[in-house]
């Protein structure tokens, strides 16, 4: 079985520290933050900005300091930006981030209700220009799946050329709206995924360490970290997005797999180097 | 086990006379579908309302006017209004045919794109005013899944005391957004109902009849009609909403399966007389 | 999708004439039988041979002269002995069949209780024998599986070099001992298969009809018989077993799919000319 | 969630001190086991008896002596022998330690094969037998599973009346000829459980920790031991029972499941005090 790759999801873009005083929002948290996960483990850092009173932003300026921050402090992990922006922006607000061409960039094949009157919306037609600039940006796409359904969107994108094969997939499970978060549900996922593709897992809340055993087991990756779930065990609050990325380490060496490095990610991910 | 509910989507909201001319837009012609549905076996007339030129209308006088109409035709079949409506439309726009208490209504789970710029839109706060509202006019809910995450959605509600059970559930499969077709899809969504629940099928495009099949094998229900397909059988255009259902109805022969009444219907679907 | 290959089943070694006066047991009837199967649309027989009061055989003689009358009355058809055999019979016995060169013959990949008493027995050891004598003769084997097990049997025996692939398949699904009849039964077999593997399946008792339709639907194939069931509908014995094989028909011709010859069915399962 | 119950399959009946020395076969090496397993946190004993050179044996007297033991060394923990036995025994004398009435006892609910010339044979008139013995000495089944048509046949016996629920189930996965050790094997396992049904796991080799860790996910309860697998990790033999089943309440820990006492496991299993 493949190395695992943790990815940390530091910062988020609706979390804040009300829910846990460690979220970052400035450049100087954002930094802290990836350190810590990239020292307990993280291979890859999923990046939201948020500017310095927490209101989530995809400001290229923004993410750009961001990301040159993150670089300083570890120099070889893969960052890869949220192109998930808040509701109301045009895609060419939400794909600031793509054109400074960073390694990876989420990509989300659907829409999906997230609880109230919250409603993440990604139309065909949206995808499939975001898919042309990260084409033209020679940004690989982690396509987030938040329902069965965008896989099966995912199926015909591929068919239609779309999307390039291998794909690489991020499993969203249990927001408000989308699929939900048990043992089935994961197995559902992956044996509906395209052939030959890797997937990466995000459990919300407290459904973020069970979702990454099973994603051990089954030789898929880990996405934890501030974004998902603030706890580190029922009712404890994570100091750092490296106690979480820590945990996943421990849980990942009970059930005998290795951790990637971030060069060992860019090989199973088949990034450039 | 019980016997097959067959509903009839007679019109949709999209569906025109360019797809097949059969398609009913004035109150003639949505009378006339409905009875030759009607007559070929359909106990449910799933309804939208069509302005004489094809464009889809809530128009709560509209509704009442087709009403009068099946009714005039085929006295106790059962009238099921969409409160699909179309893009834009406030929640008040979308739920005028409740204000008339019929004894069903549709009403959708949850947010799913249907392809290019189309997203069907229904947020959690929605979705909890509609409940609410068809609870005020006792129109029982038949509530519209185009994903798993959707069904989750539904245990939540029951959890929270909004949903009542049992529960009916229509699984709309094939959209560009919602789940596939496959058997195991189809599998995957009963294998998530709620306990008791009641459901039917509509499979969309030529999925509408193996999906007719696997519902008749499971002791599900079945819609058809010219919302979710047009076509007989490969090239062949229906003459109407009654070839449809007739063709469900010597499936269900072959299967052994006995077609519901509408006052059947009302019993399995606990309507009250 | 492929055309759809329908198997019969046409004799078995349980059913009696109790069960259903037309099951055959002479040569005469093992060729009257077949003939009603194939002039319905039938394309391999699946052959166990009997005496002329019942009992079953695994005899040579016996299965060669069964042969010699069915390519008499139906000589394109594809003959598949049984090696299936009877309690306490040694391989050899039950391998007889097979060395008369058949283009096909059944070989069942593990261990299961037939009810009762009844255990159908085919040790780890045996089945790598019955490979290899398939082998020798030069024998296509339709792998039979009553459980899931067995597929991970497959597997196995597919990554040690001892199956050849493209494997065919047979889900013999209902009996006392082995997996249901459910859709999700079904599914869960197909998403079990090895890559490029054909399957047929075959439903016990009133599960033939209903299986037979998800075969339909899913590209499989289809094996009907007096060996599985006996009754056309509930209450109703088949008078041979090409009704049943044309009800088969029938239920393929609703959902579109078109039956193969003889010859198509051996391009299908690359069966040498 | 309930708390974890953590069997422990000290000695089995086939795993030699050649697969790792600490396997116990004397009375004295039984306790010494179950007291290691009981130190980390195993509520149940599951037992095979052996001789002193290991032979297996389902002896009455060395049953007796080996739970004499094991009382003397844990006095609250459940003692739940094997009704296993071994090829040739007849049913009386595979049940012999069920006539101890201890708290428990297993059960299989099928044939299977074991791999090589090995069938482990449980005809449904056998299994009745067992059952009906089990009921006269007050003794509550574990059943034990190896595929899912085993489950079927629960199913079928508690609509005959023969098996009282809520029952308890062993899903044994991974033996070579029973269902295999996905994820996917367990979700479906789990899903065809009799309504109020409690299960535990048993992964065969190194699938011993992964499906420890879905059952702890799950809700189940986790067997392990050296009956199953000898190794702590890949290549590191355990140094007694008690390794394997702290290991589980490690991962346990991490999960953030609790660990029921013997007492604990009673309430949950409904055995009578």
């Amino acid at each position: 079985m493949e190395k695992l790759i943790i990815t940390a999801a530091i910062s988020g873009a609706e979390v804040m520290k009300e829910h846990n005083p460690a979220v970052p929002y400035t450049i100087e948290e954002i930094g802290r933050e990836a350190l810590s996960a990239y020292n307990a483990g993280a291979s890859i850092i999923h990046l939201h900005a948020r500017q310095d009173d927490g209101t989530p932003t995809q400001d290229e300026k923004r993410f750009a300091q961001c990301i040159a921050e993150i670089k300083r402090l570890c120099s070889d992990v893969i960052i890869q930006p949220s192109t998930g922006g808040a509701v109301g922006m045009s895609n060419d607000e939400r794909l600031q981030p793509v054109n400074l061409k960073p390694e990876m960039a989420t990509l989300s094949l659907g829409t999906v209700n997230f609880g109230g009157d919250d409603v993440f919306t990604n139309t065909e037609t949206a995808i499939k220009a975001f898919i042309e600039r990260f084409a033209q940006k020679d940004v690989k796409p982690e396509f987030e799946i938040f329902d069965k359904g965008m896989l099966d969107t995912a199926h015909r994108l591929i068919r239609q050329g779309l999307i390039q094969t291998p794909a690489h997939f991020n499993f969203v499970m249990g927001v408000n709206g989308g699929i939900g978060t048990s043992i089935r549900d994961f197995a559902y996922l992956v044996d509906s995924l395209p052939q030959n593709a890797t997937f990466t897992v995000a459990g919300i809340g407290r459904a973020e360490f069970p979702l990454a055993a099973l994603a051990i087991i089954q030789g898929g990756h880990v996405r934890v970290g501030f974004e998902d779930n603030v706890y580190l065990s029922r009712g404890v609050l994570a100091k750092s997005n490296g106690e979480l990325v820590e945990k996943v380490v421990h849980i990942a060496k009970e059930l005998g797999r290795e951790i990637a490095t971030p060069n060992e990610a860019r090989q199973i991910l088949k990034l450039e180097a």
